[in-house]
């Protein structure tokens, strides 16, 4: 359209169970221009529609019109790259089927796609952050859930029906835990997510009822793993327990994971990296014992480099300038 | 060089711990010459390249010269990709590193290309059998060990050193039998290969004194995963509970995968799948039962429709096409 491309932007859309943040975001991954607004208060996805271009439009006319927008990048759970659907997001009040994408596009006569949040934090991490400049790698967010974003031959890992990267239901441990969401035992996710860390305190202060720990100073209902963090921080053992006990399934099912795509690196994102050390010790302990030699002491197990604010924005903006 | 490419050809040679096969494959896929050696007789690589030079030399000629030939491709154990290398191969005699790929390029005077032998077969699969036009597949290998070969977005799944696809060695019973070969407890091949199936059969013939079963006819020492099928086609109650054991490990392994990869197709290969649906229905089962709601009743589950001998030697010949 004889815009200079330096001079194009690309909109970042992470659409949350409660929030969506957006963000207009330039050729050098800053964001111009930030936003947000409740996702919750719209049961009706056209109202949210409505309301979301409301919001970012007086930030496209900063930006100089809808010419000067290169492509609008959607993040949201379930969200399907192939069809730029969201399908059955169970944290959504939007039901069934939901053609994200196309509605985008329309309201805003800009192109679209959309992808889930994990795969989108991981363009974002490839783009900017620790993964800059890597064709290989695994990105795993521990957070509410546990999700993942796989990157191979620089490519984005989608599946035949764009539903790839689901590690956080594989099954670490066949016949362990309950996942009350999914009906599965002994998935990542029941373990390793801010809900694993919380059963995994319950379930070691119900069985070590004799050990002291700051964690019984808590109603047993209000504790999470921001508590079991703050309780480790202060040198309490429990609640370092319940981190290397959860390092060490997130450990064994990262063997599993880099003996499948053999990446240069595991990048954690999430709530949960709050526990730093306490968490990737017993991590990397684990993911080193349980993969073959020829893997072995290769593998970079990292943080994420982006602020968890930005990362959405930015990764959902990546897509954005993919479009043509 | 100015022949017709409908006239060139590809070299497929496929190194095994014990014998060489080697073809020489047209464009369509027919092999129009095959040929065998001995690996086993040569422990020195040099004198093994010699052989294997002089062996596939006339059939050369025969295509015209080796102006004829558009590339080599090998698939050999701990093949790597990117370096053309075998790297410390347990089943073969020649120790540490070897530059399979820069040595036969040197005899022969033609482009060469390795890669492991279960990749080799994916990528056959995928250009001659039961892949063909699939982008998203993962091949499985249940012979003497369990191997895979990952293709994603068309692609082959190397990672970033060329050793991604050892599924074989991931955990899927933490602190089950352990592999002799690798220290590991409960990685998939030691319960879904050859080996394994013979271990679950002494297993059950031990811990069930009780049981009429074929089995107790042969001397434990002999009794290997043919004989079982030998029984268990024949009806034998305890043979068949073998397959169904192994079915359901890797019914659950197959679920792990499909959650990382979410594949249109897995297609099993090797020795083990002539037990045919005594494997394939309790592995269904399982796999089923241990996907997310997401992926159930999608993913197809496929026997090679390669033959064997040809599988190695054919995929092997198409990473000779792609050879520039």
């Amino acid at each position: 359209m004889g815009v200079d491309p330096a001079k194009q932007f690309a909109i970042g859309i992470d659409i949350g169970g409660t929030n969506t943040v957006f963000g207009i975001v330039d050729h050098r991954g800053s964001i111009r221009y930030r936003g947000a607004l409740s996702t919750k208060k719209y049961p009706l996805v056209n109202d949210y529609m409505d309301a979301l271009h409301q919001a970012i439009l007086p930030a496209i006319e900063q930006a100089g019109g809808k010419e000067y927008i290169k492509g609008i990048g959607i993040g949201a759970p379930n969200g399907n790259f192939y069809s730029g659907t969201i399908e059955y997001a169970p944290n959504l009040s939007w039901k069934g089927i939901v053609p994200v994408a196309a509605m985008i596009k329309e309201r805003f006569g800009v192109l679209a796609a959309l992808t889930n949040d994990a795969n989108a934090a991981a363009v974002g991490e490839m783009m900017y952050g620790a993964a800059r400049g890597m064709k290989d790698f695994i990105m795993i967010t521990l957070g509410t859930g546990v999700g993942s974003g796989i990157v191979a031959n620089g490519q984005l890992i989608y599946g035949h029906d764009g539903f790839a990267g689901e590690l956080g239901h594989t099954i670490i441990i066949p016949g362990g835990r309950l996942h009350t969401g999914t009906g599965a035992h002994g998935s990542l996710e029941v373990y390793c997510s801010a809900t694993g860390v919380r059963l995994t305190a319950l379930e070691m202060l119900a069985q070590q009822p004799a050990q002291d720990s700051l964690l019984r100073n808590y109603d047993p209902e209000e504790i999470d793993s921001k508590i079991v963090d703050d309780c480790a921080r202060k040198g309490d053992t429990l609640a370092r327990e319940v981190f290397r006990f959860t390092g060490e399934i997130l450990g064994k099912a990262l063997a599993n994971f880099v003996m499948f795509s053999s990446p240069e690196a595991i990048i954690l994102f999430g709530g949960l990296c709050k526990a730093g050390n306490l968490l990737l010790d017993p991590t990397r302990k684990h993911m080193e014992e349980n993969v073959l030699p020829i893997f072995r002491n290769k593998v970079k197990l990292l943080f994420s480099e982006l602020k968890e604010a930005d990362a959405a924005i930015l990764g959902a903006s990546a897509l954005g300038w993919e479009l043509k």
